[in-house]
């Protein structure tokens, strides 16, 4: 049977049978096999298929068992239950970690025999992939690319406060969880953790507890090699409340208090300093490999006999150590019963707020109807106005109905068009700025980390909230990342993306995007949509905030000059991708059909007018590629008659991509430049006169052909424009 | 005449007559004047066009004064002086602050009618660029992304860090310069600022001194609404030291002092916590609108009278303010004269030291003929490898001989096959883990901050270094930001991008890159470069480091897992972009092309044997779709004879762009999947035998017709094939 032992190895920290001394814990024995259970369960599970992350567990298993036994409150038999702490595995490599926890502590789904699928062959039916995943139960947020977890964290504590702040009462609290962050070194290393650390001790988060697994070693092996700051003095510069403990391998009673008193402290994040050895009780403990390598047949079997079990014995889990954990699944019942009975109480008293909270659960932002509070088209501004200050107009009109909106800005609120009436800004009450109860959120010169946090609140109860987020299109490759990651979880936000080509004008060419469209065209699931005008800026809400695009985030391309509002303009074809916004002649049997998308569609049209070389013309817009992509063959040869009209695009970024659509393009060649957008414009060949004549040759070229222009024939007209 | 007057205007930190005391300073009324000139400028620059970024100069000024007047050194004359310091305005936005000292300090082409270029409506013929281009003398590096400069300067200061290492003699010292950057609050929120603060700190790169131009005012007013940590505590955490100035905007002699303190501190970089009013002397001053607008012509007005100019004369500059800087010229000249002659002493104790130094100043890594030190075809392993491990052996075969490449990794070294035999590592000697002459460099977890330092060295002095950064494929996304910037400024770096497909395997969805490539294929002047084998590597590796690419940055696309020496690859046609390496039947008339890349292109012939709807195939290997872009029609027409043949292309990634060289692709149509490689380019349809069929019912259908595929008709042969 299981015991623990004592060894005279030294330098390796190999458990001491000393019985821990904390009160709470009542059988410092079954603790100790517990530990050394989970130690050998992890070099096992990496063993099997000879690959994955044993280290962290093994360095870290004292950290689980403060958090899933003691500390953290959950339902195993209902993971989603509402008022659930949130657990953010940030270090998203060791789930492991967080999978053997899960299996211990009750999760149906979690069995032995799933977690097992860890690094095997299957590739179906397993929930133990690689990294994290949202959709298997207990999983709050997919983690992976490191530093985002902490932001999602972040978003998570600042969902929560704001959900506690809007709908608790001084006699029922329906909200007063606690999310809980795992971070190792490289979370800490990168920007994004620490521009959110950065956010969040100044928004006074008291509901987030940020636990730093401080093994020192990562693939590379020790950060002594390049990360050697004073992490905790660093924290307490950033605002947070830290706590130092010195053996997280094994001191499981000074982890507790240490949670016991994050959980106390008030004003502030919490920093838990922890200090552990990866991949203890192995040979390998410190270093590199035992971070990201099975430890070998070898190893492992020392690690057994090093902890008392026999080595040919795999996935070995005594009956008492699931006796320890056999709490789990009572604690948790009992805290959603309890907290059943005060939503009941709270159902009677606040019918209200009841009413709306659940709405909100339901993932529903506002009920049917919605879509009429944005103004019709003929009570749009008839002047040109750039997009962004038009789908100003729906922020404006929808953001202050609806408490699901959490609208925000990396520092260019007023330029974005994010601001709306009676906005409270979500800050610490303690700086007289706002309170917590606030929608309007000041990211700071954040870009990743504002749309990790974003994805952070839309984790937090799926459709509960809508993250409406801005900067500069251009800054959105600073957010990439967790763009990426939203689309990959089928998170909604919408994304505003102003000043979207060399339209920024003056900026010049390190604020004029040319090439990100195309990352986020490639990009699965999510919606790009580039509008052409202020009705085609309310069609674009319309789209990004349907029930078609409940599992998409969406970002906005808008202008920051101004563009007419067009006659044949329409905002329920938005959703379709493409439609045909002007034409000239015969409709049906056009000669040219040009494409053009947002700004570039009134030039497009201006360009179509001024041409020559035909008489039947039409002029599309397509605010999507990815929803005209979409619909069926049928609507998109009627919209672009491809086997039988020349086409051609007109876009002020690259042409990557344009040429699955049309047979040539008018893009940008080259980076931008900084001058007044409308000279860039002439600059750079978008004048309407000189594209007309640069097409008009171009379709005579071909008018001479007896066929269309093929793959391979794909042609750049502007090419050697800049310059002149 | 201007003076400098008081005023009884409360709380604006209107400037005192009183004189600076500093020894240094000889004529104080006279630098009284030389302020208020040049806030009066930076006002009348922005009104001018009605734009730009005034209050940054206008707060900082009395630091420009310190800089270009009495502590860089650096000589008008000869902007390129090799031993200059190095400037680096993080807050690009503040370029006018720049310009304003190039001007004054006697650079030539900065004459005041360029500036006054500034915001014009002029696209030609002006350098006063809305953010400072690095085209331009005095210019070291193009900021503008914030937090980039930061990163970019750390970079420089390992530069010459590396250098006077590498080259300075106990009795001669050929770089002994000083890297200055200017960063304002945003720089410092941006997490690739953190990140590089974090590095340089544990470097301890003490020729580094970071100005903050502690204004606490961005675009949307006050940082206590986002940014409230205690900075200076921070850097001290990180290991820096740092230095406070309390009245920044005045008081010049505590700045000299704080900068001479600084140039003298050792060990550690130096951090300036400079506190600045922005727009200072205008009623603006501490808002938002100072910061990016234009003051308006009552406040410029305002602004004049209260600082003793007249308000109705505009670009003022008293004479006595051209007097103030007239020393610059000769200060700088002599340094130059100094260094030369030291050079010349140098030259003929150490004339070794002294070829390879000018060899490396002159731009080049290598004389002629680095190509023969790479392996023949026939000396390349002949067993199937991973091309991140073949590219490996160019990496032995170059770095260790050629000075130039400095070699690091995102932690993840070994796995990015980035290490060299008898490598140092570029650390801080006290830390007993390498010197300042190394060439290895371990970036730490920090993918965005390890290219913005690479570019920082890659502008120190065009080609003299050649950075080469590794990380997985996916997590060049966080580096695209800065990858962007080295591909604008015509920056050459080695990005080497790993594990770059659903090859990565079991790690899953989030490291497994899809859309990516389609952004860095989009965006103009960078290399994105897939080699099919350890042949087509040689041929990458020559690319990038030929005269071609000298102005370019490259990225190569490396798989994980193996890959087989293909008969048909041929390194001499990898510049070409695209080349057949497989055909069988009729060589000059296929019926069916397919083009591949990378790891998928053996997939590609696999696939080809396998059809039975052909006679007549080849397979292209297309390693860069941009190389194969830039050759004539003729050659693209030879390769794939799109209006003859049907033509599908194979691409672990989405399909997004191949309609422009294919009718049809096989390509990812979702994110990717947690399962062993292997399996996982089974269940995404990549089975040679299941491509071969979908290609067949494929090409049968086009068989029956008359005509190729148009624009419109393009395919994704694998709709409907994941979760099979």
């Amino acid at each position: 049977m299981p015991h623990a032992i004592q060894t005279s190895e030294p330098g390796h920290g190999v458990l001491s049978s000393e019985p821990h001394t904390t009160g709470k814990i009542v059988k410092p024995q079954e603790e100790q096999v517990v530990l050394n259970t989970i130690r050998c369960l992890a070099a096992d599970l990496c063993q099997q298929f000879k690959g994955g992350h044993p280290g962290t567990v093994m360095g870290a298993a004292a950290i689980g068992i403060a958090l899933w036994r003691y500390e953290m409150r959950y339902n195993p038999l209902n993971p989603d239950w509402f008022n659930r702490d949130r657990f953010v595995l940030s270090a998203g490599h060791a789930c492991l970690f967080q999978y053997i926890f899960l299996h211990l502590s009750g999760y149906e789904a979690w069995t032995l025999d799933q977690i097992k699928m860890y690094h095997s062959p299957a590739t179906t039916g397993s929930m133990a992939a690689g990294h994290p995943e949202i959709e298997y139960p207990g999983i709050e947020v997919t983690t992976g690319p490191l530093g985002q977890g902490i932001s999602n964290a972040v978003g998570m504590a600042i969902a929560a406060k704001q959900l506690a702040t809007t709908y608790n009462k001084d006699d029922l609290k329906v909200v007063d969880n606690k999310i809980w962050c795992f971070t190792g070194d490289g979370c800490l290393q990168e920007g994004v953790g620490q521009e959110s650390i950065s956010l969040a001790g100044h928004l006074g988060l008291d509901n987030l507890i940020l636990i730093y697994d401080n093994n020192r070693v990562t693939v590379d092996g020790s950060i002594d090699n390049c990360f050697t700051e004073d992490t905790s003095a660093k924290l307490v510069a950033q605002g947070w409340h830290v706590i130092d403990v010195y053996d997280g391998s094994n001191d499981l009673a000074a982890i507790l208090d240490g949670f016991d008193r994050a959980k106390k402290l008030k004003g502030k994040p919490v920093f838990l300093n922890i200090r552990t050895i990866i991949g203890f009780s192995s040979r390998k403990a410190n270093t590199g490999p035992a971070h990201g390598q099975a430890l070998g047949d070898d190893e492992v079997a020392y690690v057994k006999s090093q902890l008392g079990f026999d080595p040919s014995q795999k996935f070995c889990i005594p009956d008492k150590v699931y006796d320890y954990f056999s709490g789990c699944k009572d604690k948790g019942a009992k805290a959603e019963r309890e907290w059943d009975a005060t939503m009941e109480q709270y159902a009677s008293r606040y019918p209200d707020e009841y009413k709306e909270l659940e709405f909100r659960r339901s993932g529903k932002f506002a009920p049917d109807g919605w879509e009429e509070l944005l103004p019709a088209k003929d009570k749009l501004p008839q002047a040109a106005q750039p997009t962004r200050k038009s789908s100003g107009l729906a922020v404006q009109a929808l953001v202050p109905k609806y408490n699901s909106f959490i609208a925000g800005s990396a520092d260019l609120l007023e330029s974005t068009f994010v601001n709306f009436d009676g906005q409270i800004e979500f800050q610490n009450p303690a700086s007289g700025l706002g309170d917590y109860s606030g929608r309007q959120l000041r990211y700071g010169i954040r870009e990743f980390a504002m749309v990790g946090l974003g994805n952070g609140m839309a984790a937090y109860q799926k459709g509960a909230f809508i993250p409406i987020m801005s900067t500069f299109f251009m800054f959105w490759i600073y957010a990439a990342p967790a763009a990426r990651m939203a689309a990959l979880q089928g998170l909604r936000f919408i994304g505003i993306a102003t000043h979207d080509s060399i339209g920024i004008g003056e900026d010049g060419p390190t604020h004029q995007p040319i090439a990100l469209a195309s990352f986020y065209r490639a990009l699965p699931n999510i919606n790009l949509i580039r509008p052409a005008d202020a009705e085609e800026c309310m069609g674009m809400w319309t789209l990004a905030l349907s029930e078609q695009s409940a599992d998409t985030p969406s970002i906005f391309a808008l202008s920051r000059q101004p563009v007419p509002l067009l006659a044949g303009s329409d905002r329920s074809k938005v959703h379709r991708g493409a439609y045909i916004i002007w034409s000239r002649g015969d409709e049906a049997e056009p000669e040219l059909t040009i494409i053009g998308t947002g700004a570039e569609v009134s030039r497009a049209i201006a360009t179509a007018e001024a041409l020559t070389s035909v008489k039947n013309v039409r002029v599309v817009s397509m605010p999507s590629q990815r929803h005209f992509d979409a619909q069926d063959a049928a609507y998109r040869r009627q919209v672009i008659p491809s086997g039988k009209s020349l086409v051609v695009a007109i876009e002020a970024w690259a042409s990557y991509g344009w040429a699955k659509y049309a047979h040539a393009s008018l893009s940008m060649q080259s980076f931008g430049h900084s001058a007044p957008q409308e000279q860039l414009y002439d600059y750079f060949g978008f004048n309407p006169k000189d594209m007309a004549n640069r097409i008009d040759v171009w379709v005579k070229r071909w008018q001479g052909e007896s066929r269309l222009p093929g793959v391979g024939e794909f042609e750049e007209l502007l090419l050697g424009v800049q310059g002149h």
